[in-house]
């Protein structure tokens, strides 16, 4: 049984929708078909969410929502109509809306979460419907007491339960549409999942049912070894681990979000990420383990927008708990960091700069000061991560000596050195304006170059 | 004012106490002198000290000490007789080994440090005694009532008071002669500093009278760029930072052991490490801040000895708190730890093997997975570290790559490497058999190789 996920482009429209459904006809194991909301048809569009966003705002300010409605109602039957469904499920779409307006504000974030999810929800049962007329019987599944998520506050995950109660999707007889984005709380509370969307429905369906197989459908044909938009024609990668996908989608690599892939992850389940305009092509496999090739470095990922807090204090690394203490400084700001390359009397932390403010800078170096003691302590902006990801890095000596040459003969310095003991990943802290020039010399050195 | 300390070689017979007084006549600013106990004449002698811990441990067994304490004063007699100083010394220092061994035993560790102690208080004893003899007016002071260190349990330090009291030294027309190594608590137990020993009296007297220049000296010319056992006659450092000097001693540089560092630090005091029987060479000066010169690294020191324990968990850098949580657990432990380098989900902690054990393995693993639920913890054994030091890596583009390529040429892997934020090292953890052979690769790259 093949769990498989379509995206937001590959369900934007009637074109599109048939693509869609001649890839599950084609393999009789697609028993469960995850989709996203329609989204843009070309760059110009306006994607299904973005309009429910709109929707949902117009209602909290009270204003009319009537054209709104229809104009994403008319979305729909662009669909629809070319698909030949005739006008009933309009009306439902329609129906289902106007009462997602009428519905609680007592908690507006929720209130939105619930007109955004009908981008999804709605979407699953138009090609539900559609997959009935040409041959394919299906069925609509709503995630209600299926998904269960937790409850508020926490960001929204799938509960244990959920596991069981999806298993039962395993013995349908037709296949299973179902929407991506949301679950529902034991109390019936819509809920969507902040990040990984649709992905994380997809690979948690394909957990609970214990696929063999979670195909992610999206519009390009795999996943690349460097951002295209930098690198020219950068190698594809045909197979890469969990491990590996997860070290590399930490920067710039958005084709599958890291956190959909754990539910998979925890099951072994491999997952091949497809281009639902070229499904022929075999895409990219993402597998627990695979055998090496000749090559120890995979992808190379780039990501900006790092600080460091940097401190200094003699004899710090004879001071039992002085890097807890520091850590927890951070922690009671509510901050996560990424990286702590330390001396004998200094350590950085690295960390995302969303995080921080003025403020809570200044707090943080206040309390560092006054609690820590330390000679020296402060925060730097502007640094880009460069990860070199490869199974293949572990037994491959020389392989930091050469990528850091690489960067130092651009005649840029590497600000942060990163390399663990049983590393499949190794990262070079660099000044954010730098980040293009290295990931082309790095990817010179290590794809471009003759195979060591 | 300068402050001079004499090691244990430099004070082991007549012959070096001569050339000690010869020192301090030469320059009439060297008005304060911290002494050792006599240490070893030859490589076949015993040191005083390892006598006088024989002696304690004689008198914890109830054995007889009379032939143990004639030991003693026989070895200060060689000392006294071609001094030309006379039988009284020797009186005087027998009777002050009986009082010691006839002391309170309630606390044994604190017996055998006051007995141990004496080794250092009685040759200041005797170098005033013979300063007097040659026309140079000195006085032994007793650290009692100046040298006031903190109360039991703690490792022995210097409280504030100290400072405030040994700087009326600063006043004396004669020439003190000050033991080192001790120091005693406001109710007058001898306490001895377990780190640093005569080095760190030295550096408290210094930095209480506010001297000029802290003179170490000691039984080489300098400190030298690599350790002369591995690398054939390795380059002379004349002048290193405070830090530089901190971040070398860390390992295999145990000329001048770096919490001696401290007091003279705070208070900006350069240091100048030199040798007794060849006092007219320049040695070693460690300042606060240097002008950088065209070799970007300053030393390389090795130390082997390391163990690390490694932590997978997916999604571990989403984890607020994770790594504070694993670290309070070594904390727990007692353990203080060395360098942390970090994947995304995974983190390697770097630390010192002698402060693990099978017991304290197991438990921390157990904790690790129970309280932190990971996917893998284990440790690993048989580290060493190999650090490069220079203020002038700081802006030395090139350099890590430079280093790690010296490495691999060997065929070596590198286990580790960090290099943080404003550093002035880059540390490489290697497999500890292979140390030998990287100190000399990398000695060769950055001190042998034409100069960039």
């Amino acid at each position: 049984m093949i769990v498989c996920k379509f995206g937001g482009t590959s369900v934007a429209s009637a074109t599109q929708i048939q693509k869609v459904a001649n890839i599950v006809k084609d393999n009789t194991a697609r028993r469960i078909v995850v989709v996203s909301a329609p989204g843009k048809r070309s760059s110009e569009d306006i994607k299904v969410t973005d309009l429910l966003i709109d929707l949902a705002d117009t209602a909290l300010a009270n204003a009319d929502v009537a054209a709104k409605i229809q104009t994403v109602v008319n979305r729909y039957e662009d669909i629809t109509a070319e698909l030949g469904l005739g006008k009933d499920i309009s009306e439902v779409i329609a129906q289902d809306l106007r009462d997602r307006v009428a519905g609680d504000r007592s908690n507006k974030e929720l209130f939105v979460d619930s007109i955004k999810a009908s981008g999804e929800d709605n979407n699953a049962k138009v090609i539900a419907a559609y997959f009935n007329t040409i041959g394919v019987p299906a069925r609509y599944v709503s995630p209600k007491d299926l998904l269960i998520v937790n409850d508020l506050p926490e960001r929204t995950f799938a509960v244990a339960e959920a596991y069981e109660r999806l298993a039962v999707l395993a013995q349908s007889e037709e296949v299973i549409v179902f929407p991506g984005f949301f679950g529902y709380t034991k109390d019936g509370i819509l809920r969507t999942f902040d990040r990984g969307g649709s992905d994380i429905t997809g690979s948690i369906l394909a957990a609970a049912v214990g696929a063999e197989l979670y195909e992610n459908f999206t519009d390009v044909d795999c996943v690349f070894s460097a951002n295209p938009k930098v690198v020219n024609n950068p190698a594809e990668i045909k197979e890469i681990t969990y491990r590996e996908m997860r070290e590399l989608s930490y920067a710039g690599f958005s084709v599958f979000h890291d956190e959909a892939l754990m539910p998979v992850f925890k099951k072994d389940i491999p997952v091949n990420i497809k281009n639902t305009n070229n499904p022929s092509a075999p895409g990219t496999r993402v597998v627990p383990t695979r055998e090496l090739t000749g090559r120890p470095v995979t992808g190379i990922s780039v990501d900006s927008g790092f600080s460091t807090l940097y401190v200094s204090k003699y004899l710090m690394n004879r001071e039992i708990g002085f890097g807890r203490k520091l850590l927890q400084i951070l922690e009671d700001e509510g901050i996560s960091y990424e990286h702590t390359p330390s001396g004998l009397d200094d350590i950085s932390i690295i960390m995302r700069s969303n995080q921080l403010n003025l403020e809570k800078e200044e707090r943080i170096v206040k309390r560092v000061q006054q609690e820590l003691q330390v000679d020296n302590v402060y925060f730097r902006h502007g640094f880009s991560m460069v990860v070199l990801v490869g199974e293949g890095m572990r037994n491959s000596t020389g392989l930091a000596g050469r990528a850091a040459l690489a960067i130092s003969k651009l005649g840029v310095n590497i600000e942060m050195i990163n390399q663990g003991s049983s590393e499949v990943s190794l990262v070079f802290g660099v000044q954010q304006n730098y980040e293009d020039i290295i990931l082309k010399a790095l990817y010179e050195e290590f794809f471009s170059a003759v195979p060591v």
